[in-house]
């Protein structure tokens, strides 16, 4: 792969993540789109391209298209190429990769790229149901696996092979519970204690209510162009510096223990077109749909070695002042999951940090990185991104 | 935008369209791409990204995150970027389009691009409701317009603008099914008269059932690659001279007359891009969804001026001997419309003519079209195509 020219984030643009009613799919994302546009101060005629994540809009409210339907209702030229992207939990950064890459060698100047998603429509079953889309029908979820229960499976066998624990484990949602109080974008902002985490309702053993991310609906934009240009619009551009997406497998028997070969893959290339080791990364976000993802995540990214997750937490070490902040905006598990919406919710988050204006601060923090795992470890961003100061 | 190199099709796969039992769409999805691999020679472990078109296979089959559980079945590399594409029909157009634009930019060298749907496991009302979800659900989709309604009003205001007769649109079904008699792919190869055509049951006026095409399974693939590296794969590369993106209303209201804009933009895009004119191209396959589909596309493509599109279909400039044959495959009228395949099975259609191998051979054809057309005019993808004699 060659990359001919440095890519920036100019402007970034947010719903809340939460229950939303009468935002409708169209509106939320709309809604961030448009204040992302606001925020790098670009007139929209000069958008050339729109990519937009979205998962189960057609499950959940029959609605597909998303993409040039969005781009009717903000405006955008006609000549514009519109685009729905899906990978399940990784949608968005993918839509956002997409943008970068055709900035990056040289086909497009302006990409607009979101994620949205809406749940709140629907009950539990029926998101449980429609998140299981993303399992393979003529394999395991034929079964009735669904991810609750795939990520009881892997924390069961990370607590196996590796001794970590139930308490390290829960330690994730107490951390990031405590990081969302400050954020007024997350659903939950109210922070719970272990003790609580680990006595809440059974979901699937060991995992209990608060090592699950709740549903939300929610949608966030970015608007990409070349780094060369950037400074026009942006007192503070955040270059894209590594852009991964890996392949894992379509279902866990053919895991190689507790960790997803899609994050490995998807971590090596970014970081080795970034040219940085994961040492250098200041502040990241990662995907913790449950408290155990956030552990496996980062021994996959290379944040700790194998088995060292659970431990590292226990340590403080993904604190805010830790050596490595994890989640400083509270995570899935505070802010909810509208699941198309996720990636560039992140991507949101870590521009405030390497902006110098998030809630949860962490002082000179200059690399970010934000991550995604989609379905049973099938696939994954990373995208490294870099502050100027 | 700027273009680096020249792109080509090195192989092509497609499965029958038609009803497919016992064929999962993960199912049909990989057996289009394997041949379309095997159709290539080329090893898969060289394939470096992957974008897999499709439609509504959440709202029917419950299954998304389609592409890289189809590449984990045939057995792509871990590295391999994996994305579902989606713009209602024009999926596949826009899958192909992604894989065109990262090779011709040089961020890859081997691209493997496809398109499934799977809709005979849904009754037709399931199938209506679905297809209707490229409808704009704030908008028209609320009143409960669907596809063969908004199709009958392009009819009736085409008829009310230029004249257009019934019959002209009619003669559309009857050249199509004609057609597709030697078309061991399409799903209905029995001719119709005018006058079965004419007096088949009412759909939406004035449309006909045999003004409608039918549901299908169905996928297509193709594998791409730098045109200076083709040669070493095919004996007959297609090299990709143009490609097309436009974005159209969202709403039949917002339209000006009856004509798409979306694919005034994207034939716009095409043409300049492979500097030739309509005039120059030789055999097309155009979205043919409903009869009046293909007169309102023949006309926005610049194949014939404004409101000529009838009188050319009566006096047979569009049949496999005329000025510009157009769908000699049969169509989707004859094919059927599996929709997230439809847009690669014609590139396979195109692909066999400029091979000199299409049943319904148009001699001497070089230069070759393929169009599709999604939701309510809202996208449209062009792809042109020159074989290599």
């Amino acid at each position: 792969m060659i990359v001919m020219r440095s890519v920036s984030i100019i402007g970034v643009g947010t719903t809340n993540f939460g229950i939303l009613e009468g935002m409708t799919i169209k509106k939320l994302a709309s809604s961030a789109c448009n204040r992302a546009i606001l925020d790098a101060k670009l007139d929209r005629g000069n958008i050339q391209a729109f990519f937009l994540g979205n998962y189960i809009g057609g499950i959940l409210e029959g609605q597909e298209t998303l993409a040039p339907i969005v781009a009717c209702e903000i405006g955008l030229q006609k000549n514009v190429a519109c685009t729905k992207v899906e990978g399940a939990c990784c949608s968005a950064g993918i839509a956002l990769r997409q943008g970068y890459l055709l900035i990056a060698s040289g086909v497009y100047d302006f990409v607009l790229v979101g994620g949205v998603e809406k749940m709140s429509g629907a009950s539990t079953a029926k998101n449980t149901e429609a998140l299981a889309a993303g399992m393979d029908k003529d394999m395991e979820g034929y079964t009735g696996l669904t991810f609750p229960g795939y990520f009881g499976l892997v924390a069961n066998r990370h607590m196996y092979e590796y001794g970590t624990t139930i308490e390290q484990i829960g330690m994730v949602s107490v951390k990031n519970r405590k990081n969302a109080v400050k954020n007024p974008r997350a659903r939950f902002r109210k922070e719970v204690t272990l003790e609580e985490v680990l006595h809440s309702r059974l979901v699937t053993d060991p995992l209990k209510l608060f090592d699950c991310c709740p549903i939300a609906d929610g949608a966030a934009a970015a608007v990409l162009c070349p780094t060369e240009m950037a400074r026009s619009f942006s007192d503070k551009p955040i270059e894209i510096l590594g852009s991964g997406h890996g392949l894992g497998h379509s279902t866990s028997y053919a895991m190689e223990g507790p960790s997803c070969t899609a994050t490995v893959f998807a971590a090596k290339e970014a970081f080795q077109m970034a040219k940085i080791q994961p040492s250098d990364v200041d502040v990241a976000e990662i995907h913790d749909c449950f408290t155990i993802a956030e552990i496996v995540d980062s021994e996959d990214i290379g944040f700790f070695e194998r088995g060292k997750g659970g431990p590292a937490v226990e340590e403080g070490l993904t604190q805010v002042n830790g050596r490595i902040p994890i989640n400083t905006s509270g995570g899935l598990l505070s802010k909810g999951h509208p699941v198309g919406a996720t990636g560039l919710g992140q991507v949101y988050e870590i521009v405030r940090q390497l902006r110098g204006e998030h809630e949860n601060q962490v002082q000179n923090a200059e690399i970010g990185l934000a991550m995604n795992l989609g379905a049973s470890g099938l696939v994954s961003t990373v995208t490294i991104l870099r502050g100027v100061h």
